[in-house]
């Protein structure tokens, strides 16, 4: 890792560092949340996140571009695109079960190339750096080893029943012996994916908040990130959903979402 | 509560502790599986706390029936019956994700009189006695207060595509504005009725291992538990499913089943 690298990775830990702070002091039940115009809620606290987010980049890295999910300044077309998500699962914080998570990556030109994803409530650092591998906190991860859906425990994440890819592949996987788990945070269980607790994750996002950072992750883990339709994308701007896998089963995962429907993206979220 | 109730939960509570201390200390990934009949899988972790189970039953109240998921004893008919799940949640914890629990209940001719449910990984203990409450750890809790669908969080629990009542609700959900989880444990997803993390959770199971106590620990939290088509049930035997709401939820939670089919108890788990 290059000076440069290694710069941003602990600008964007001490970052994460910070927002699991706020996170942890201010996660429980009854927290005021506001509905956003897509349906999905807000509160003060991915608010507050945000604003220290944009704040820290533009000291730090004045010429970056930001893109957050509450609010992104104007882009300058730098190429170089910090993608945060100042609490993802942002639902479940607002009932107080501690299993959200704040998740950033550095994209550049398209590509993640640092990505950090914190769960304040267990203590844990998922660090990955293109080309120079991923962690959990100081210890090096890879992805599960299934080969086969029997045994394999699958994350995944809807929000509209006009979702059916992701609706009608949950009956598929279950229906081959998997596990599905819907955990809340989709940026958690990609970050579960990499460290092998999970087998795959999939999910419809249209943005890359809270992939951008799993998708580095995951791959110095040894998988493998794609759309779900099994492309390969860029993280800056919208996204047509994501699968995350060990890489053993990507194929089969992209196979079964592909033959259940054409992913629709004309839904906005 | 008099003596011989506080001297049950007690001794509830204990075992709780006991299976708690075993739980942390061999949760980890690659756990070693055995698939069992009913496809369901299971370690030697759920065989030890079992039996640590059924030994102490047998030593404190040897007239009392004891029914578990690993093994039963034989049936006395004595009326009171001890219903455990040693680890629910048993997949989440054989790939080492800290989500699951121990629970226990003593049944009295089908009623559940004592819960107790212990998340070891944070130190959750969930007590119910049925005419003196709820708590969680030292402080009573009660259940949420939402009224609609949205925002409001339903857990939920379906392990093959046979299941359509659950997964087609899922679909029914969403749509109505609510966020759905699936934490991989029921009995944990059971005590977040109660404690009012989430507004309600359903599954299909056919044993009451994983419902026993929460049955009480909801109820006394101020929620309503039935069987997916609404009825009361008895929890020392086989049961059809079970929805477990904040009580403002629940006939809009069973109208939603039963519109969409005829719960299908013909499988076997």
């Amino acid at each position: 890792m290059n000076k440069t690298q290694s710069k941003q990775l602990g600008f964007a830990v001490e970052l994460a560092r910070e927002a699991g702070e706020i996170m942890k002091h201010s996660v429980r039940k009854d927290l005021a949340i506001e509905m956003k115009e897509d349906k999905t809620v807000v509160t003060d606290v991915d608010k507050r996140i945000n604003s220290m987010v944009i704040d820290a980049v533009r000291k730090e890295y004045p010429k970056h571009d930001i893109l957050a999910e509450e609010y992104s300044p104007k882009s300058k077309n730098s190429g170089y695109t910090w993608v945060c998500d100042p609490v993802d699962g942002t639902m479940v914080f607002s009932k107080g079960i501690p299993m959200s998570v704040f998740s950033i990556a550095l994209v550049e030109n398209g590509r993640s190339s640092i990505g950090v994803i914190y769960d304040p409530f267990h203590d844990k650092m998922f660090t990955g750096v293109a080309g120079f591998g991923a962690k959990l906190n100081n210890d090096k991860i890879s992805v599960s080893n299934e080969y086969s859906f029997q045994g394999a425990v699958i994350g995944m994440a809807a929000w509209k029943s006009a979702q059916r890819d992701i609706i009608e592949s949950y009956s598929a996987f279950i229906d081959r012996g998997a596990s599905v788990l819907m955990l809340g945070s989709i940026a958690q269980m990609g970050a579960l994916v990499a460290s092998g607790e999970l087998s795959a994750s999939l999910h419809p996002a249209r943005m890359p908040y809270d992939t951008a950072a799993a998708k580095v992750i995951v791959t110095e883990a040894g998988g493998r990130v794609t759309s779900l339709s099994g492309t390969s994308q860029a993280y800056d701007r919208p996204i047509e959903g994501a699968i995350l896998s060990n890489k053993f089963l990507h194929d089969k995962l992209v196979d079964i979402v592909r033959t259940i429907s054409e992913p629709d993206f004309t839904y906005s979220e």
